[in-house]
């Protein structure tokens, strides 16, 4: 099977280590593309670098018609609904992917995020998944996405005091890493913290896969009907 | 006061029906200049329509950079979030500007709109805002935005058959129509009717005038950081 | 216009505060009239307070059958609901038009109210008015209405303190101050705290002459049907 | 035990109906003191009316300060969180009564009340006191008030209707009678449709004895702090 | 009126305390019936516990067939759906006796039970019984259950903490206590904290008392139909 | 990967249909273990079965100690919280793994189940899973689990008639089949309605397998905290 993942912000590092951690959970015989637009924000932190990504973003989706899954590996799942009106094959972001897992796996969840102004946007997606109620709080580590691989050691140590936080003062039972930047962090921090440490990007692609396996497809049938030929 | 509307869609003649409302309800004193991109499709009916339409209403919004107060005339309220971190200027939506403005004339209200693809979109944003319990329902009419000019008199006949049901199924007190194109429909459906029928361009209008003469400017502290010189 | 501003509680002094507040944003032909009743509470902090208001409330109604708009100078909303019975013209609160303006501001706002006896009716108006997912917190200052006045120096400091933790520990990006006794802070606190402070007074006029002037009616069909020569 | 029951609305022939349905339920010991006022409306169907009734029930509440426990015998609830400022001993609303007990007995109930025009505060109170989510629906018989006293025989037929509507349409497993007036109806309506059919008065008189024989009381801690003598 | 009150656990001296509590609540005329199973968990605190203890639980009910109402004795409220399958008595959890009972006294309450553990088992049922909304935090004191019995000092402190920070913390109005082993603290509890502080067995008797003399009846039409012979 | 598959009914062919159909999607290395308690109810059908089916369940699952992943294949998740108690491998329920997935395919599904008397149990789960307001409605077909095998052409038919009705009155994107015993009809359905039709045997096994193959394991950290030896 074949799984498109589009990075929607336009930095390519983060593209590579978004696919790595792909690769390292896909099955043999699943083929990863992880792609990036050529332009747009360089990283997605709020609403405006999201609006600014979606036209790169599904001229990148238009670039591979043979997927048989999508992922978009942004954590605020920009674009999630456009791109689901584009295609009937499933179509996955890395939140949602995240939030539906954790959920799983413990009564409730808290996510760590990079910035403030990232906070609202999540919980947006929070309440419109229906999962609202199992999270209990969206924390922000105050670590920019870019700073994830420039200054990784503080990044990782701003992002356990949350962690330390989400299970004393939210009762939170998983912790969901709110950024697909972090991706390569939960191991070391489910072991270190005792609790599951999920990451988007793994999550969507077992979950993908999963989907795909099943035959399952997105509903054209509401608002999600095709606008494929129509109006532009 | 200058107002900016961007009617998001490219069909200059609606931006033209959008543009006469505002006039007609705007105080003396009010400049109201609306306009719509160049390019992008030709009407918003779903997700889709919505991101395809993104660019260019923040091209036309960075055009205006004397605007004191801006509204986005889509119902969906397309692209609301992300001009909101372009400017702290008050920057208002048709369809929340409807939704808020009901509340204070009724308990509850339904929206009548344009094609049931639209209504999970419609639905969201209600979550979102906090408003979905003062929405008894929001209905679906099956008249295509743009069939709205060209076969007006059937239209109305589809729309008035739903404000019937939400009085006699839904006990809806007041009726928002959920498309910038039936603006010149609530005078007389609001006769025939006999209860408070809304259209959302008129009441964004008068909103942000209010919003505008008491000093109020957007927040900037927290989910709508200004975003400008960032990200591109 | 002219528009009715009922002062539910019967201090003289605060009434006149209200009405130049209201007189400050009013437009030009906008004429306002500032009235409280003869008899009642002299301040109005709870439920008790809310009850034994009414009577007078609705009196002063009575008094003034030619107002093209009706505002309720009292935080909670007094009577609300029994004023849009009475009458087809708008019946605004300070309360739900701070709440509702607020909302197209910020993603999240705190009230800071009076004292603590308050804090319940608040919290219900905002469940019942769908927006309490909008509000972060509902936090009192301990300041007796009449303190107001008396100590300002003193109430405008633990007023900030509140703001304070409201941006520290809710997340709040907007203030609403929750008294009609306090719309004389709103521009200094906001200046002071780089955020929109929101008084109650001030966006109901402004909400009130908008809706006078779009020509919508309260609904009287349901809930709101009229009761004048019903029932004594 | 003595308990105040309080009919907020000045038709005699509904108390004497009242007292007699607390009578039939209470326990040897309890003593039942129905009073109505001597102003104020004659019933109670909607917000205005609510108000209006306040003064006479206030004071009504004032003449009996050796009651152990006070219940408040309109289905709107009127005034009970304000009766609650005056005292430490138990107020009980009709409505909420029913409410609760209802949802000791069956997953989901619906209301069968008077007319449209009560139902929004109604579904108001519902929201409030948490419970909308068990309630399935609130329905209107479109009898009045006053009706089921001179028209018994096609009020009961009007209810029997929506009874049937609840069960089918509503997936109601118990029905709450909406109005004090219907309290002589429960046992027939219950034996006829198969479910539990609960009238409010009889439910607060016994749970109003419960709450005093418990010893508890009305806390004062907060939204109920004492308000006599403060304000007037 | 015969009362079956079924304590799930094993542990003979807390039934034994529970019966006594009912006693001391429990009308003249109402015989008081305290049974635990044989074979089951000694304490219940966690999911696992509630599912080991149903069978026990149910045997227990199915001896005794002339009970006139049943009293499920763990603030879990273990098997209260399966019991009401099986009978037109009123059956009733001394959790959600305790939950309606306080809903009538306060705006808000917290609750204070036992294990960290334990929370999420209570969130879960008031988030199902709808009052979740009245329900300012769940606190765990981190007393075992069967350390209320052998370490009474130390439990009743560390219950105590909790309480205050429930009030400064949390604005709750009244105290509901989490275990059914804890019974014997509330008015010690209530008189130190100056607000109500309520007991699920006690609520759970009186509740049932008013039920039963009410000729109300546990609803089986819907889920709750009866599965008496069905399906072993 | 070792998969337990309990039915926690007594049916063998039953088990044996959920067997196979586990089987058609697990993965080639998947080992699928599909079993059912000896005594226990033969159908689940409301609470009563699903309390009367634990000790059964619980004792299987402990006869699998090397299991890397836990289904339990009744819609209602029996038992689901008990099992996550014992161990630290994924537990997923059909119903709870029917319901992520639908989201992840469309705004709103409904589920079609067999009895009225299910409903209830289904709704709530609905609601503690947070993903209530991602279902339109809960259908009954009022086919009995064991008529699904017996007489299966009428099944289909009453199934099939729910479904149109999802789609046409509650606008419904997918169906959800809600019995384990209905898992051979979503091809079908599927094709004939054009949606996504749903079956949570399958969802839990690829769901399951995912989970598995991210080395993601049940926090025992809070509500799932491991009971293994405690309490029996």
């Amino acid at each position: 099977m074949q799984l498109l993942i589009v990075n929607p912000n336009t930095t390519a590092s983060m593209t590579q280590k978004i696919g790595d951690a792909a690769e390292r959970v896909a099955a043999p015989d699943t083929n990863i593309i992880a792609v990036n637009p050529d332009k747009g924000p360089r990283s997605i932190e709020g609403y405006f670098d999201e609006a600014m990504s979606l036209s790169g973003l599904i001229a990148e989706v238009r670039k591979q018609p043979d997927s048989d899954g999508i992922i978009i590996a942004c954590f605020d799942d920009t674009g999630l609904d456009a791109v689901r009106c584009m295609t009937d094959v499933p179509v996955i972001g890395i939140g949602e992917a995240a939030f539906h897992m954790a959920s799983l796996l413990a009564n409730k969840f808290s996510v760590v995020t990079t910035l403030s102004r990232s906070v609202p946007a999540i919980e947006h997606n929070l309440v419109r998944y229906g999962l609202a109620s199992r999270c209990a709080k969206v924390r922000a580590s105050e670590v920019p996405v870019l700073d994830l691989e420039s200054d990784a050691a503080n990044a990782r140590q701003l992002i356990g005091a949350e962690i330390t936080k989400s299970i004393e003062e939210d009762g939170a039972e998983a912790i969901v890493l709110g950024c697909a930047g972090m991706t390569d962090l939960t191991a070391s921090l489910s072991a270190e913290y005792g609790l599951p440490v999920l990451d988007g990007v793994a999550c969507a692609v077992s979950l993908c896969e999963a989907v795909v396996r099943l035959g399952l497809r997105t509903s054209n049938l509401g608002g999600y009907a095709l606008s494929v030929g129509k109006s532009l």
